[in-house]
């Protein structure tokens, strides 16, 4: 069938549905949604469970939309009137493209209603389809760029949520039935994850990252011809924000990739920060950067994004959810369903089932599930880490006997995860009386990463959440925590009085954390306390194993006097033990497994480990193989 | 270095090593040939030695071409002055486009004469390179209708062959080192045979085959990706002649491929020949054909020919050499040297590692090999044959108990392999007195299948070669053999004598068998012996079950009253202790083996056996699937 003709018996099909004096003006795909356009939003807005007895019915994810607008002021005017002042009513967006308005307010929960009656109340009034958000307590830059640039093409966008609306749910022909799995990177490696799924019907992309500090074998194998066009994918789809699952995403738009990259909302903007960030580092290293940020908008411009839970053609034959996957904000584990109920695989990311300060345990229990491709980053059989509980123990002493020698201590972290966790154990340490109350700098790229997780507290686990909420204690905003934002506040931090500064790169490789290394190091009661994983070939490995004089361009020489910790236990990954009990503990037991995302002997160790005790099919690929699922 | 520079430079380096008074006019690539123009082919004929010398030196097929030919009637005269009468020419063909004159000759040895000196002669006084071939002892049509279409094309055909040259030669740019094997079909089935190797600089498909008795999944899944655009190709390659392997190579060239087809030239003959009988029996079943004898003609223009053991380019980085397979006529074990030394793949295609009357057992030995895709069609534990011997004899005694009641045999049988198995057979049978003497008839394609196994006689084995040559002894040529090429001898055929009839199809879904089915069925005198695989589905499988009444059409009905029977033993496959036997003999031992073309049980089975026997690793791939080699 056309894909007119689809719309044509979907409109017949709602307009049995819904009852007479509403009327229907048009239906269309957006993007993976089934848009409802209508001249009476507000009889469809009185219907409290119109559009869920919609979806039900039809199997679409529902929108409905009004043929006019109301002009934006005279609905500002409305929603102040309807919602109660005590609301907090920060601020409201209004999007034409989708004629949605989005209230941000400091409680959402007064601005929904019971029930959600006084937002249907809004719809009722102003006909913009209200979206609230909570205000978010630190105001992140990158989220207000990303807002306001998608406002500024949202012309554009219509257009290209219609075309991959159309291309979703277009035709399809194919006789055969297979599913194939080809291996683009990251297998038996870290690094350039890409892996590509296929069917008759449809090709999908799992992430594009770029392997560190590997600039020869740095991009997976997008050039094969698996995967050309790049614009005959059908998708691509993100797992996290971290740069080598996602730092060639804005590559592919400029190799010829025009359709939409999916991933959670927190995904989406991490992604976009850290991309810049990556752009910026390539830059003072060599003169060929992969790509610019005109392709980082293209990109975001292309973005769809998707809750955890939420089932999404993404295909004609492709359902995509995302599962929480613990790692970092955002994380999640990709769910494809293939076929109506052929078959089922998941790619689950970095992931991290122990239970964390800022996220709750991976998922392990899914609808249906046949294979999965599982990192193995800790898949020796002896990559056992400390419980966090003893890490932050260990953490606890370590900044102490630093403080009580009137010494300051440098934490090198990643910005996007270790260094929230180290923050919210530190501020706890503060709160307990386990460490001194002591001023923490926060330098670099953590700030604005930790402003991006205050914008999504939903992503958070339970007890982060109400400490939050319920209890009012928001921890990222702890009166311990400064942001150095001026080369003048830096100088003043070296000289002044015993603190903690948490601040990038995490192995060394470049970022402020240079300029506190040359100015603190030669002072012998500072303490350098690392936290995360420090590759081979990085200053931060370098350290760890003894050098004590770093050359520093043509004379200056960085000294170090200072006392060096290693603190494991903050990973955002499972160790051995937690992966091989993930996998006692998935739902269902999957026929497959495929262990990838990690050096060579791990992911071979880790899949036979797995093989012996559970007696599950298991492989450890080789980049470039195809594996046939069904 | 582009490849005007690199033929400058082979030019500057063959003009050191020849002596001067010899002039090269230029040096061209052509196909997998360098050839080298010169005006003096007379100087370069006395040097006896000077082509190998420079084969060895540059390490490219070295061929010497005059720029200026003689008019061939002059030079024809001037061959028959050259060479001995007794020599017995029967025919000359000059091809301008290879300067070649080929020579056919009673006693092809005296054209040559002792070491060659009269081929030099020749040479020396024509400028035309001889090529010397045997005179077929029995006309083959198809041999001469290619011939023929070759030399009508021959301007295409050079500038064709120039084109391959410099894509063969083609300058490499990538800093990648792989090599992978993509199944597209023969992956758990019999039939359908595509194998595509790949490298990051080329790409060749093994075999293109159709799936016989399967008009839905038919095909092997060349629209994957993997292997698009079709001409991105850089050469198809043949192991054998039989429609498993070879029916959709036309269908290639029809979708896009211009590439060369490499077989050994009995394979490139009997394919023809087939490929044109596939189409009269789809276009008989279905209004649908595949393509149509353009696409043959086609592919024949795109042929290249190679003897087993030559050694030669057909990529940048990938050299093809042929070894004898045992199964049919040219039928090859294809070797793949890929890169400098870097790995070694073989492909069996069908093989026989039993001696049978016609061919030598398959090579097992080559000078590299880590990895081998073999053949399984009768890889299951329980696949045992019995021994050619004992299979004839009780063909002896099924034709003798039928011919002395006065009953007439039925033999229905393949056209290329197993009816020239059978009819050397019977032929010894008649000559050492084990029948009675008999006529054997031969209907449908048998006759012109046999015509060309007489044209290629240095691809039967030595015994069979000594028996013609040495002996004077073509048992092709025996009296009892007569070809039924007329309805009218088919009519006096079955209302004659007792005798024996060797027809096709072999399985009875089609072809002149039916005629004498029909008309001697009833008859319980006579015999119907079945001496090859009958596969599901198939009348004969049917026949065999036990039908004994055959509806055709809407009103006739074929009675069955005559004796059925079953010889096993006359396969061209070895059997399952063949096959284990071969991988113990197998030098030298492979790294990796995958059992391919053979029902999914028994590939599997095969895989499992080998790996238990040798420890060498085994693979039983699906189809659709990526195999990374290195």
């Amino acid at each position: 069938m056309v894909i007119e003709d689809k719309l044509q018996e979907l409109k017949e099909q709602i307009n049995k549905i819904v009852p007479s004096g509403i009327t229907i003006s048009d239906v269309e795909f957006e993007g993976p949604e089934l848009v409802i356009y209508t001249d009476d939003p507000k009889q469809f807005a009185d219907q409290a469970d119109l559009i869920k007895v919609l979806a039900r019915d039809l199997r679409k994810r529902i929108v409905v939309r009004p043929n006019i607008l109301e002009d934006p002021e005279r609905a500002a005017q409305e929603i102040r009137t309807v919602v109660p002042e005590n609301a907090g009513i920060s601020d409201l967006f209004f999007d034409p493209e989708t004629g949605e308005v989005l209230i941000e307010a400091e409680k959402p929960g007064v601005v929904i209603g019971k029930n959600g009656v006084t937002l249907r109340e809004i719809t009722k009034q102003i006909g913009w389809t209200p979206k609230v958000v909570r205000t978010p307590p630190i105001e992140s830059s990158t989220v207000k760029q990303i807002r306001t640039f998608l406002r500024s093409v949202k012309d554009e966008r219509k257009a290209f949520l219609r075309k991959i609306g159309h291309r979703i749910h277009r035709e399809t022909t194919s006789k055969d039935q297979w599913l194939r799995v080809t291996t683009l990177g990251c297998c038996r490696e870290v690094g350039r994850a890409a892996f590509l799924i296929s069917t008759p019907e449809s090709k999908v992309l799992v992430d594009c990252g770029e392997k560190p500090g590997n600039t020869a074998n740095g991009t997976p194998y997008i050039y094969v011809p698996e995967i050309y066009p790049l614009d005959s994918l059908d998708a691509v789809v993100l797992t996290h924000a971290h740069l080598d699952h996602c730092a060639l995403v804005p590559l592919l738009f400029k190799y010829g990739y025009e359709g939409p990259v999916y991933s959670t909302p927190p995904t989406r903007d991490l992604s976009a920060m850290l991309q810049l960030d990556y752009l910026d580092v390539v830059r003072k290293e060599t003169d060929k950067i992969p790509y610019t940020s005109n392709e980082v908008k293209t990109y975001i411009k292309h973005s769809i994004t998707l809750n955890y839970g939420s089932v999404t053609d993404i295909a004609p034959d492709i359902k995509l959810t995302f599962h929480n996957a613990g790692h970092i904000l955002g994380s999640a584990i990709a769910h494809f369903h293939i076929g109506e109920g052929l078959y089922n695989i998941a790619f689950t990311g970095d992931f991290n089932y122990q239970k964390t300060r800022l996220f709750s345990p991976a998922v392990s229990s899914f609808p249906r599930l046949e294979a999965l491709f599982m990192e193995s980053t800790y898949g020796g059989s002896n990559d056992i880490q400390p419980q966090r509980r003893d890490a932050e123990e260990r953490l606890y002493e370590a900044v102490s006997t630093t403080l009580k020698r009137g010494g300051k201590v440098i934490i090198p972290a990643f910005a996007v995860g270790r260094s929230q966790e180290v923050m919210l154990a530190l501020e706890e340490g503060i709160r307990k009386k386990k460490i001194p109350p002591v001023k923490i700098y926060l330098d670099g790229m953590i700030r604005e990463a930790t402003a991006i997780h205050t914008t999504y507290p939903e992503y958070l686990n339970n007890d982060l959440r109400n400490q939050i909420f319920r209890e009012g204690l928001n921890p990222f905003l702890a009166d311990a925590f400064v942001q150095v934002d001026s080369p003048d506040l830096r100088e003043q931090v070296i000289s002044g009085e015993p603190c903690v500064i948490i601040t990038t790169s995490g192995m060394l490789s470049g970022g402020p954390v240079m300029e506190y290394l040359k100015a603190l190091g030669p002072d012998e009661r500072n303490m350098l306390i690392f936290v995360g994983y420090q590759a081979d070939g990085t200053l931060g490995r370098r350290i760890q194993k003894g050098w004590r004089e770093i050359p520093l361009g043509w004379r200056e020489t960085i000294v170090i006097n200072l006392e060096i910790a290693t603190t494991d236990g903050f990973s955002g990954h499972s160790d051995r033990k937690q992966l091989m009990n993930y996998v006692a503990h998935l739902q269902p037991r999957p026929e497959k497994i495929f262990t990838i995302h990690g050096d060579e002997n791990k992911t071979i160790d880790l899949a036979s480990s797995i093989y012996k005790r559970y007696r599950i099919e298991t492989h450890s690929p080789m980049n470039l193989e195809t594996y046939r699922m069904i």
